[in-house]
């Protein structure tokens, strides 16, 4: 069978997701080492994503503010863990003029930084100094603080959405007045991730806490949500960290208590990126291209009038007043009078994952009915069914069609875990090629041997079972 | 009279701004040279002004996409003029790790860029590169992309706001087949901010032509709007760029129009930034602190319930209830339940500009009243007014106190433009010290008399009469 993306996921998952990327018309590489161009289907994506994730994050008695896009070196140097984390793919800023040397226009050495900046590749320490100043009293505490912003990590070997050395995200910065509250909101704000993975995303997720050796750089605790992507290779979506005293030692955090004691505070930090369109589109994409959950696409709904010469402007008419009809219901809906070829358009917005296309013909119009079919169950879902009853129907079906599609992903997740009992029996799994998670015991994971089948399987600790830590997801990482 | 802001406006206007931000809780100069850090109540004003302009923008048929922070010097240096306008503050970007060299964490000396990065000024070049490659027939055009971006250029004379190293903004970047097209889509964006500023941040603006001495680096034409401060000082609040083929022709922007022959395209481009909160601030603010326009003022209510002991829990929750009827009539709100005495409470918010101050008292539950002050209005206009009135009122109130607010700020731009017919005239107004617009013909800011006007009294040509482009408007300028 003929599919719309060249090779299938089974035949070469990678290059099938660089080519869904394109025909979907997503995001390119920019002509920066490691860096992407979102393009505008994208970032709507990301818009919506990005929207819905804001409000939760407001619900959870957070506020957003703005912290510099660089952050003196010396910033970055007081927490040790932390500057070995970072120092190997910081973006270094020297100089600040241009000047035309030789007819090259270079750095004018008159114009070097005598304290050279570093584009912040993640926030913790600018603003773990504002805090400092910010925190005074418990009156101060909880703070809870995010920022919409853009980071830099060089990235050797990038891959478009999934690691790219330039990157949007969101970054939560709390601080607290004990280890409780701190450890507390951390899982929390993991939670609160998960649950916005599953109902916005539609995205199943493994969610627990990171064993030491895969810790956040600076961090007592990292709680992180793993997804598995179609390939059966885990992505870490988003993590949680309980900072514990680290960087409030480190710029001095303090406040005075309601014992008035000048203390140390306790800090979080929480993360979700672009990162988790690149999950979004590995969990839910089949060869046709795109598969989006309705809670994120751009249009839930996009309307083909099947025109021929003789009826162009009145059915161009009545998909337009069709269209008007469905965005009173709140919903996104696009109405494609574009002059392609209907069978053009109809394989334009299934590439690029519209949940429901909704085709009318002369026929449908004569009889106030259309043509229906669902993105994520494809052509078996087609049926002629009245305008009333999509009128009728049509908000109710987004949200089983958001349902649906969870639950088909966390079916998929599922079957992608498995149980092994020993290291020997990990690698018979790994040499066999069964791929998607293994859960083992996780001191087995510490013995020299585990080290050789990293190294040999290119795999890795992803996080402890929550509901039994002395268990570990193991599998092959983006 | 005492102030809550001193010096008052008249007697340091330049420090009596600084001090609104810090008595508002807007903003903090960052660690990082020439860069502030927005804090949580002046970044969410800004939010509300990017939510608001950005509807307008897509109204206007704009998508949003993301392109790199960084840019490749070789594409920097393309245009000539724009390379000639930005080199000098450009923030390069030369070194891709940190190494720990003597003790001290430094670039590494080998990891050094062939061909260093400039963190981008604005992003002609960048999406330049992009529209060659997406721009292919007429069928293409316009192209209209937009995107919410930071960007730096270095700055050595630094001011909250107005002018900072780093600073976010919108810049949006349009292509079309014809000059003619072009040209009335700089202008439609022109007007598009020339209108989001009046209903939305409640500031009159001048909007005409810059005179080519003050054209933006590469355009043919820049259209801008010029806002009056309080001290008679012009800010530049937006500009809206008709850059012809220059880019286009450095770029290779070409399509193939509908007779078959692949030609240049015209572009535009037109931005707006955070430097509009400065303009909001000191157009607005008074002696006691900040004062927002409704539409953009993260509460536009304040509840302050005046609790004794032994009513503080039904004060507060008869507070709570109002709060929340005001809530469901679509108003922000926020009823200060904290245990600050209300005084204290009074002026925090009247420093933070909320328009409507709602106070309770026992009295007032009692007889279901309370105490409205407007903010804009001071105590002149406090009255007791029953709960049922207020709820009736306060959305009408909203739009009443935004409409008279942009009133009192355009009657207060009127008086403060003033004609001039000579050099010698504009002269003597500065030297008596007139602060304001001067109009005047432009022919006569070409004589070299002019320009020692310029040097002696820092004025600068602000932009053309849209009305009579035969006159031009001159100022000192922030």
């Amino acid at each position: 069978m003929k599919t719309a993306i060249t090779p299938t996921r089974t035949e070469n998952f990678s290059e099938w997701y660089q080519n869904l990327i394109v025909a979907a018309d997503l995001a390119e590489n920019a002509p920066v080492r490691g860096c992407m161009t979102i393009k505008p289907y994208g970032w709507a994506i990301w818009e919506l994503m990005r929207e819905q994730m804001d409000k939760r994050i407001k619900a959870a008695g957070v506020q957003n503010a703005n912290f510099p896009l660089l952050i003196p070196i010396a910033y970055f140097n007081r927490e040790a863990e932390h500057v070995a984390g970072f120092a190997k793919e910081a973006a270094v800023v020297t100089h600040y003029r241009l000047k035309m040397i030789d007819g090259k226009l270079q750095p004018d050495p008159d114009a070097e930084l005598t304290e050279p900046y570093v584009i912040r590749p993640t926030s913790e320490t600018i603003i773990g100094e504002a805090m400092s100043r910010w925190v005074q009293s418990w009156r101060d505490l909880p703070m809870k603080l995010n920022q919409w912003v853009n980071v830099m990590r060089w990235e050797m070997r990038p891959r478009m959405f999934l690691r790219t050395s330039e990157f949007n995200w969101q970054e939560g910065h709390n601080v607290f007045a004990t280890h409780e509250d701190a450890n507390a909101d951390a899982k929390k704000m993991h939670k609160m991730y998960a649950d916005y993975m599953r109902d916005v995303l539609a995205a199943p997720v493994i969610a627990g806490e990171k064993t030491p050796e895969e810790r956040f750089a600076g961090a007592d605790h990292t709680y992180t949500v793993e997804q598995i992507m179609q390939d059966g290779k885990a992505l870490q979506a988003g993590t949680s960290h309980d900072l514990g005293q680290h960087f409030a030692k480190s710029f001095n955090i303090q406040y005075l208590g309601t014992d008035g004691k000048l203390q140390y505070a306790w800090t979080t930090s929480w993360g979700t990126s672009t990162r988790m369109m690149g999950g979004l589109f590995m969990i839910h994409s089949d060869d046709d291209g795109l598969v989006l959950p309705p809670a994120v696409a751009p249009y839930q709904i996009v309307i083909i009038p099947i025109v021929r010469e003789e009826n162009t402007d009145a059915l161009n008419k009545y998909a337009e007043d069709l269209g008007e009809k469905l965005r009173e219901l709140d919903l996104r809906v696009l109405v494609d009078t574009t002059d392609m070829r209907a069978p053009d358009k109809m394989w334009k917005w299934i590439k690029r994952g519209v949940p429901l296309r909704v085709e009318i013909g002369a026929r449908e119009m004569e009889n106030n009915s259309v043509t229906i079919t669902r993105r994520d169950l494809g052509k078996e879902s087609k049926q002629t069914v009245s305008v009333d009853e999509l009128l009728k129907t049509a908000p109710d079906l987004m949200k089983q069609m958001q349902r649906e599609m969870y639950e088909r992903a966390l079916a998929r997740q599922q079957s992608q875990i498995h149980d092994v009992a020993t290291l020997a029996d990990l690698e018979q799994e790994l040499e066999r090629g069964t791929t998607g998670f293994f859960r083992i015991k996780y001191d087995l994971t510490l013995n020299a041997e585990f080290d050789g089948l990293i190294e040999k399987y290119k795999i890795s600790r992803r996080c402890l079972d929550a509901n039994d830590p002395s268990f570990v997801y193991v599998a092959k990482s983006y």
